[in-house]
């Protein structure tokens, strides 16, 4: 199971052009070659930040310049798994017939159960969306219900979400089907569309999946050996950008824990990754690995998660 | 092998809300239970035309009012086939949970091959994205090499992209394999997401594969014994609207072509059906029925197409 970061796709300093975002998965799927060359099946979860904002964005805009509608926040998760998944099975195909590899890419709408008594409904943290201003905000509130908090960085005022525990994946068994007869299965996009049971089947809720919580349940439904989560760094550090940073080969679960409690992980950023690490190793004794993506060849390479 | 139509997403009078068009998926889906109840394997086929239409305008007024970039129109509908998706998943399960029928809903987003040389990339016909002023459509054209053209209702000029035919649907095999196991599959969402070949692999290309074309090489291509194209007619009929107007029972293939020579079914609505029903009786032997949802219940729905 490898998670792709963000910057799989969108890169700070880009435009976001379609053929920039190509080229960039193009460059993160160059990197899982190592991993197909060393015959693992290969399932891929990404995030979809930046580009679900972007959809909202539009979604807005379109109501207000052609009288759209605007789509609740698990519509538009849905649009990015459509759209990402096909930027992710282009570049794969282009890398994968690079090197003379037939291996199919195949990218499944996954919808994710949360539990609607999960505390973190209580606790919406999550911004998204367009910033307005107070008096907006406090309309918008007022008449949908949703929270809407000040940015921290004076930019106005945006919606925020949930972030609920991912409980359940839809189609998880197809997925390790379709990922053991060799398939590269792209799943759990932006960490899944949130769903929460509703009488006879489910309905979509507004929040949001950590997507690395999402793909460490992937990895673990799916009996995956090893978890990779990508990110921008090639090994987890202490005292991240201070003189004293430290590199990490490896850390149990019990350092793990005690890093996190100690706060040396931002939130947001690595914290979460660790957090998923943890759960995966815990849960199944499978190895975790986060690293970028440009050292996967490297079989030192990253910071692995222990038990 | 069953495409929906238009109307199973959006109706004309809706404003197009999300749980609008949810419910509308629902009403059809419920239709299917007939189907479902004879024992059929089942895959879902649909259009994106509206929803398309609305996500170009979407990016349109997102660049021009957040400065976005309005992605190309293959991403566009990669968009879609994730949203519509989500709806025909959510409509789908809600439907089997009221009966107690235990079947799982898969999505596939798919791309679907067709030949640069086509001719029809030589005469683009189909209308896509916003209006725009003879001024305007003139500068975009002169700057992207596409073809805007004069609206006949006089609502100003609008892109016009190709259609063209549908060559190979990508991940068939497993979309067989995957309704062969009980699944209900929805895949060539909005005819697929265009692609040519492209050295290494394949590139997306600004172009609409008419949903029922690409519904019906599906159908062939996964052995359907049926294929179900529904519209908002319970039959297929001569002198449409006109007081001479005649339903059709059924119609041998030669009987099909002629009425088609003859002009008997409006482009852009019943023709486009009546040929993907032509082709895949053509190709397999297969039946081919084309009526309203609501009449699959009845033994003697619809118009048959036989050889």
């Amino acid at each position: 199971m490898v998670a792709f970061g963000g910057n799989a796709l969108l890169r700070s300093g880009q435009k976001g052009t379609f053929s920039e975002q190509l080229e960039n998965v193009e460059q993160t799927c160059e990197q899982l070659i190592p991993l197909i060359e060393r015959g693992y099946n290969i399932i891929i979860g990404h995030g979809n930040g930046p580009q679900v904002g972007n959809v909202m964005l539009q979604h807005e805009a379109g109501a207000k310049e052609f009288g759209l509608q605007a789509m609740p926040m698990d519509f538009c998760g849905a649009e990015t798994q459509g759209s990402i998944a096909y930027l992710i099975e282009t570049a794969m195909e282009r890398v994968l017939c690079r090197r003379g590899i037939d291996r199919p890419v195949v990218s499944i709408v996954t919808r994710v159960e949360v539990d609607p008594d999960d505390p973190m409904f209580m606790n919406p943290t999550k911004p998204v969306g367009p910033y307005y201003t107070e008096e907006v905000a406090a309309r918008l509130g007022a008449e949908s219900g949703a929270i809407y908090r000040k940015d921290p960085k004076g930019r106005g005022y945006r919606k925020v979400v949930a972030s609920p525990e991912p409980k359940k994946i839809f189609n998880i068994g197809i997925v390790r089907e379709l990922a053991e007869t060799g398939c590269i299965v792209v799943t759990v996009g932006g960490g899944g569309i949130p769903v929460v049971k509703d009488g006879n089947g489910h309905k979509g809720v507004e929040a949001v999946i950590d997507k690395d919580l999402a793909s460490a349940l992937c990895a673990k439904e799916t009996g995956a050996e090893v978890f990779y989560i990508l990110t921008d760094v090639p090994k987890v550090c202490l005292n991240f950008n201070t003189p004293e940073q430290k590199d990490l080969d490896v850390m149990t679960i019990a350092e793990a824990e005690k890093y996190l409690a100690e706060g040396q992980f931002a939130e947001g950023s690595m914290a979460p990754k660790v957090r998923a690490g943890i759960r995966f190793v815990a849960l199944t004794g499978g190895e975790c690995i986060i690293t970028e993506a440009g050292q996967l060849d490297n079989p030192s390479c990253g910071t692995r998660i222990i038990r």
